[in-house]
């Protein structure tokens, strides 16, 4: 190992002596291959999952995970690394939910269940109620407040599997999450519970933002998933028998919001140091599983983007940062902070890109901006077919960075394969062994690929 | 679920009386959701893994599934199901095999180790013996016979990391395992162990096919692969100490030849019967997993291929076949009788296509033709943006149908997505549960689009 590691810092050196002379594909092929034979992703990843943990905002596993990385961008001799203080949104999942179908008084079949972040606890020793079941908030006006009050009602709309782009699928059924619990009250319902978006049938349930709106306190009712196994009992227990009830409890709450902090390190531009480029995932995530792919993956790749910079001799002649969201999940505040906060400075970032779908082989970029800059892209696509990355398509870019968009910057998003993002997206399951190591780092290389191109040759005005 | 079958199957009519005016685009939407709403290929595939398990030639496996995958071809109504007998090689690998590394007398580390496939066994006790560890072959010969003889010669070129197409990295290895055991019999070795043929650092040992050559009977020696973690320790420990001792103990043995079969379904062309389509995979697997990526899928999606075009209510011009091979792991007389017999009959096979690189997000395809032809693929590659299969080169098809090329003809593979391939390759870990239903019917539904428009427009002469 140690004349391997000789090894490659002897190319790493030479490198550097000669990147000025280096063609593209040149730099990329080094990208490439640093990210895939020393990469670092994987192995923070491991600490990140298998040592902190989950990192719901406000918890000690977010805290943790916000002092380990800071510690490890320490280490890279960037040329800043600071935390950019942020108050966050706390809410504690409380004891394991607990729920079962009952079809006659005292025959029950327990189910899969979770409280959906930001719900409301049910009354201490539970709900239980008969179901009505929708797949659309237009069923619940059909139905009317006559069928639905003191029930509870259930969200039973799947995620189309027809669908070739995952993320298609599930925004066409998230408004049942989000919205869910809103527009059952308004008829009177006493609890939701909703199909978790799953395109597989099994055991899990997933859990995601729910929010009440405008909602008085008084009228906010509790919100949980069941898993999709559950969710196809309780429909063909409704359909042979109106009268099953549905019973859960559970004991999550809203604490006071607490002090948080987004990660951040800089690269300082050598030409254009006003010129940002920034590159991030969000340290924050769910509390079920540990948060490998949702977004421990982004947020290891982010910081192995300008590890690799450096590694490979790239002096970047503007601003690169590494910025580390927090509060994506429930609240979006770490993104929030973070724009105000450079806009307040007058920085002006012309190309942020984040990492926040998983971290499966990449397949390309979504971006948003105007048709000029995207010609400008579409010049680099050939670059990246070497390494199977075949997708540039002009769209969403994400969350974490869309506050950021000006009108002649560039936001994009990595595109990984997104067929297996939902078997783990927001589950128990999302842990480490679900994260594929050259996955990830063929995710990093990309990134850094694009983010040099970028510092290269900068945005093209308008 | 019987509304929803009634549904389909009044899809499927109106689908069958409009094909005629229906635009390609309109044809590959139909079989790309069919595929992924109503695909039969992950059930297949369920059957073959955990009702069947693992199918080596002629083991009862193998039996099994040739029985199963005609009795399941006939349900689907096809114009012929048939069985075409060929004798393969059975080769058995006894009890469980045992290793480890002694240091010293007495201290011992156990290894996780199996028999390459075709390898003769160890002495009834195992051998015990000094290891010479080497990168190549070349590095045997300048070694030479006094320091190999009376040792066992261990393997340990591992993959390389950078390489981005898997394949191009286990191909620049598989050398060892094939070749491995008749290079170091001319040193005088009396065995040789291998460093498995995975990226990963785990426990898993991965057997694959071996070749003695014209090597006597009498010169023939033990062959066996270790898994990465034992390859790394083995090595670390030669480092430390030269006398380190390996052992190993294998009751592996080449039976007799048996009679086993391919199996073949067929619809027949409406205006071209003598041209043929054939799609298929191979039904035999190694022993260790239960074959679910290598090669179930490729199984169960090309007998879909034949269902979904039914479904579809596309009537094909061109005689369509589903070709299950026996016997591609060791031996690939399946893929020789085939070829021989189809030659026999002077049947015009003008495309073939194979899927054998696992379950895995599709990627396109790999063509084997000239240029004219690939030209005419490549006209068809706008019709499969909008499923993200963005890979048409010219390249190899695949063993199990290679030998089918002509002049004019084209050959295909299938190419998923290969980065976690080789986690499960010949190995225990090869089962139902790594395969992804999504992506498995992903790849049904690109080889049916592939094998609908080369029915519908032919292969254009020279």
């Amino acid at each position: 190992m140690k004349l391997f590691k000789s090894i490659l810092l002897f190319l790493s050196v030479i490198t550097t002596l000669s990147t000025n002379s280096q063609t593209d594909e040149d730099v990329l092929k080094t990208i490439y291959t640093q990210s895939l034979t020393n990469g670092k992703s994987y192995e923070w990843l491991n600490h990140l999952s298998n040592q902190i943990g989950s990192r719901l905002s406000g918890s000690l596993g977010a805290e943790k995970a916000v002092t380990y990385a800071k510690s490890e961008l320490e280490k890279l001799g960037l040329d800043k690394v600071w935390l950019q203080p942020v108050m966050v949104p706390r809410w504690v999942r409380g004891t394991k939910e607990y729920a079962f179908i009952e079809s006659e008084l005292g025959k029950t079949n327990t189910v899969n269940i979770c409280a959906l972040g930001g719900s409301v606890a049910t009354p201490a020793l539970g709900i239980k109620a008969n179901v009505v079941e929708v797949k659309s908030f237009e069923a619940l006006e059909t139905l009317g407040k006559e069928n639905i009050k003191g029930k509870i009602v259930f969200y039973n709309r799947p995620m189309q599997a027809g669908l070739i782009r995952t993320h298609d699928a599930y925004n066409a059924c998230v408004d049942q999450y989000y919205k869910g619990a809103l527009e059952a009250a308004k008829y009177g319902a006493i609890a939701v519970i909703l199909r978790s978006m799953n395109f597989r049938l099994d055991d899990l349930p997933h859990t995601g933002s729910m929010s009440y709106g405008d909602l008085p306190i008084n009228k906010r009712i509790p919100s949980a998933a069941i898993s999709t196994n559950d969710a196809e009992l309780l429909s063909t227990m409704l359909k042979l028998n109106k009268d099953v009830k549905f019973f859960f409890k559970q004991s999550c709450k809203q604490l006071k919001d607490v002090q948080s902090y987004n990660v951040i390190g800089e690269i300082k531009g050598s030409q254009f140091p006003n010129e940002y480029i920034i590159v991030g995932g969000h340290l924050d995530s769910w509390d079920l599983g540990d948060g490998s792919h949702d977004d421990g993956a982004g947020v290891v790749q982010s910081m192995d983007v300008l590890r690799l910079l450096k590694e490979s001799g790239i002096k970047p002649k503007r601003s690169i940062r590494v910025v580390l969201f927090m509060n994506k999940e429930n609240g979006l505040r770490g993104a929030e902070k973070y724009a105000k906060e450079a806009k307040k400075r007058g920085e002006n970032h012309v190309f942020a890109l984040e990492s926040d779908a998983g971290g499966f082989t990449p397949r390309g970029f979504s971006f948003t901006c105007n048709d000029k800059n995207f010609n400008q892209v579409l010049g680099w696509k050939d670059l990246f077919e070497p390494y199977l990355i075949h997708y540039f398509e002009k769209g969403s870019s994400g969350a974490n960075i869309n506050l950021l968009k000006t009108e002649n910057n560039i936001l994009a998003g990595l595109r990984p394969d997104s067929q297996r993002y939902f078997d783990y997206h927001h589950a128990s399951n999302d842990t480490f062994d679900a994260v594929n190591k050259r996955e990830l780092e063929l995710g990093t290389a990309t990134m850094t690929a694009l983010v040099y191109l970028f510092d290269k040759y900068g945005v093209h005005a308008k």
